[in-house]
């Protein structure tokens, strides 16, 4: 059994470059610090789950050649993570079925009153988006891969992280969106083999965690390894990444890391 | 008085490649063949219209350097046309006023129904999209620079084109998504210098006109020189181009018109 999580996007909200921006790292020809949207790709024995469709998930499937999925899970509902919900229609074409797509209840609300149309029943038209809403209430699986929603503070709308386990592979926690961890949330990262942070900036922000921040999550799930993602353009990819502590590093996009 | 016309983007609603598709245009080598989500931006005299804020918006502001606008003119509401509009935030941040946007009543309303919390009196967070919405009933005025609305028909949604006029400058119409024009917009189309015209395909479809369409509507409004634009992956740029009539040719993204 071999699993890989890819990193389509680790860049914040407005990605990295900045429209407009001319600081050093909106203008570095290190392509590392080009970040597109956070957004994953965890694949596992034949199982394709897209963590969030974000605004530029049409040009990260075609960097990965991605051409199905088997469902989406979502995080939130704010727009980094969504804006790209009709590219999903390309997917939708591919298969028989609806589109399965996981969310808490106020995520999915939003879905729907932005995109409506794909989730009325009036939806017969064939290249539309086909979803099949999930509300997500628990852990749940897809064959052996158990995934479990890591509910996280981040902003006034309600956020999750996930945590992907495996009886065949490492384990693995995305929070990518992030201010504070529960303790709950913290008692189900023990032992996670790899987890995955957001990391905005090194200053403090009101709603993600600073690099101070993560590194301190960090400290306390203890994984075996782990990596900064939700990156501003406050952060250089290699000056940041020789500030960081042993097994700590820096994702960048396209980054894909072995199960 | 020097004017330009850049065509931001030049493709369907799913643009070109198509996401999984491997076909002839979809993996061809022409960067003619790359095709982001149909917008365009006309820049007259220090003022800066972007029509529409679709999905490639992030990326077509990267690729033009573009750090300022003066307005969005919406021609309707379908997601490739409006789902870049979080990515607008990038030019509040450089202005002390709202950004206008211009927009039917019912393009405004879904506008308002998606990111209704831009609209929303409680957006007080600097850096969000601060909208001064504009319901458009006639044609208006930036400077001398004159835009007319020109409805025309294209699907379920209430669909515009515009039409730009300046005293010093050569005038420009641009119809991205049209499968009939009606008699009146006809009417204003008559005199244009150039006339931009969308030509999703060489076969018929509901709600886009084919090339022959496209040509057909050309041949009516009798224009210096015409474009062909929100081109599929049915359409090889160069091939397409041989077959075109005198003065008819085939727009790309990144092509700059001087006016």
């Amino acid at each position: 059994m071999q699993g890989t999580f890819t990193f389509l996007g680790t860049g914040t909200s407005v990605g990295v470059p900045v429209i407009g921006c001319k600081c050093r790292v909106c203008t570095s020809s290190d392509p590392h610090n080009k970040r597109s949207r956070s957004s994953a790709l965890i694949q596992m024995g034949g199982t394709s789950l897209l963590v969030d469709s974000g605004p530029d998930l049409r040009e990260q499937a075609l960097r990965e050649d991605l051409r199905e999925i088997d469902a989406v899970l979502y995080t939130h509902s704010h727009l980094d993570h969504v804006a790209g919900f009709d590219e999903l229609r390309a997917f939708c074409w591919r298969r028989d079925e609806l589109l399965p797509m996981h969310a808490t209840r106020e995520c999915m609300d939003t879905l729907i009153q932005m995109f409506g149309w794909a989730f009325s029943e009036k939806n017969i038209y064939k290249g539309y988006v086909k979803p099949d809403p999930r509300i997500i209430d628990g852990p749940f699986f897809y064959g052996d891969l158990k995934i479990t929603p890591l509910p996280v503070e981040h902003a006034a709308v309600e956020t999750i992280g996930y945590r992907f386990d495996h009886p065949h592979a490492r384990s693995i926690a995305y929070l990518p969106d992030v201010k504070r961890v529960p303790n709950d949330t913290m008692w189900q990262l023990r032992e996670v083999d790899i987890l995955i942070v957001d990391a905005l900036r090194p200053e403090p922000h009101p709603t993600h965690c600073s690099i101070g921040e993560a590194l301190e999550i960090i400290r306390q799930a203890t994984p075996g390894e782990a990596w900064l993602t939700h990156l501003g353009h406050e952060n250089d990819h290699t000056i940041l990444g020789l500030e960081l502590p042993a097994g700590v590093h820096v994702a960048w996009d396209g980054l894909k890391i072995a199960l």
